[in-house]
């Protein structure tokens, strides 16, 4: 069945306009009658179209049900910024396995480092890929993509989750051996190309987060947050 | 350390030409008495260069120790051809991950179907893409991109696996759930962008395969490989 993401409805009418009404009403070819899903904060409302003009398509809702694909835990994804596009493979991989939110930040070693206005437009375009990778597997919301952020704001920021880990190249427990019982919330931190200084480890250990090693084979910047994703999925029975 | 992958050495010293070679002497301009690594079938070779001429590089073995990088589970993708370049960004994440080999095969929904000239072609490019990731991660193999299969022709190969598993969106069991332990080979089957038919499904199931559920979330057909090789290499622990 068709999903679009909405603002949180006000009654039992949700009526849709612009984009998404053409692709229900033109691309899709829909009909009064037919069933379609909208999906707002983790709750799928089940929907029936009554009317279908030019510009808007009128849907009475049926049911309102917590959306069955969302995870257990919320997962924050804290990724220091890589080069070219990388980040866009992530945000789209990670939102299919499962991620809440992503927060993109600039550390020691980023070589890309994009100025608040450059990344204002790549915000835009990463919100955009994280909304189609959200439709295309059937996620209850769109994960957030973040402002970027400093190491030390993105440290702070992380304080939120129950859980904090930080990926490091040197060494820390298998991701195995962390305790997830019972855990709702859960920060990841993970380096660009060339991963982070100590005294960026140090700062991330200060701050209550534990160091996590995936072994002995490098992972390139942008498979070790997909490849945690489903690990950490797959741990909290998500998967 | 840099590292290379080489035929199995015939004695202490090990004679390097051609493309390697240059890379040693004029890439990487190493000098006689510097260190460096040469892998074969999962023995890492340190060697000592001994001379450098034009066109070849001799060393000395030092110490041949088993990869300290490679799994202790050898790990087969049966991958349902996908479209465009999606395989390519299969094998180069999966080979970071650990696989072991790589088997391309055709299933009924696969949209994409070389022939096999044009397949044997994409194969040696594939097999590089495996070299390069290899290389980069560290991996005391490369694995092997197998030639093109059919789908029975999948099913039978998989039978020299211990555990065979098959990726089916209509439902099975999770990853989490299968027993693991002290199996030394696992053969996993994936599907093309549209997943598979009912009817192989039972093929594979007559065949020996567990039927595996990846959860509610739609994962593309390029992330399920990525995310089920990681979650594997974790649940056995090798990462």
């Amino acid at each position: 069945m068709p999903r679009f993401f909405i603002p949180a409805p006000a009654s039992d009418f949700i009526s849709v306009t612009g984009s998404d009404a053409h692709h229900i009403g033109y691309s899709l070819r829909m009909k009064p009658g037919e069933e379609l899903t909208f999906c707002h904060g983790g709750t799928d409302y089940c929907c029936v179209i009554e009317n279908i003009s030019e510009s808007e398509v009128l849907c009475r809702v049926v049911d309102a049900v917590p959306s069955k694909s969302e995870p257990s835990v919320e997962l924050t994804l804290y990724q220091a910024y890589p080069k070219q596009d990388k980040l866009e493979l992530i945000i789209q991989k990670t939102t299919e396995l499962g991620v809440t939110r992503i927060v993109p930040f600039i550390s020691s070693r980023c070589i890309a480092r994009p100025d608040e206005k450059s990344y204002r437009k790549k915000q835009e375009r990463m919100q955009k890929i994280a909304e189609e990778a959200a439709k295309q597997s059937g996620r209850g919301i769109i994960p957030e993509i973040a402002p970027l952020m400093t190491m030390k704001q993105a440290l702070e920021d992380m304080k939120k989750s129950e859980l904090k880990l930080f990926c490091y190249e040197n060494g820390g427990e298998k991701l195995s051996s962390i305790p997830f019982g019972g855990v709702k919330s859960v920060a990841v931190m993970i380096g660009s190309e060339g991963g982070f200084e100590r005294a960026e480890a140090e700062a991330a250990e200060n701050s209550g987060a534990t160091q996590i090693w995936l072994g002995e084979r490098i992972l390139r910047c942008e498979t070790c947050p997909i490849a945690v994703t489903a690990i950490i999925m797959n741990i909290t029975g998500n998967m």
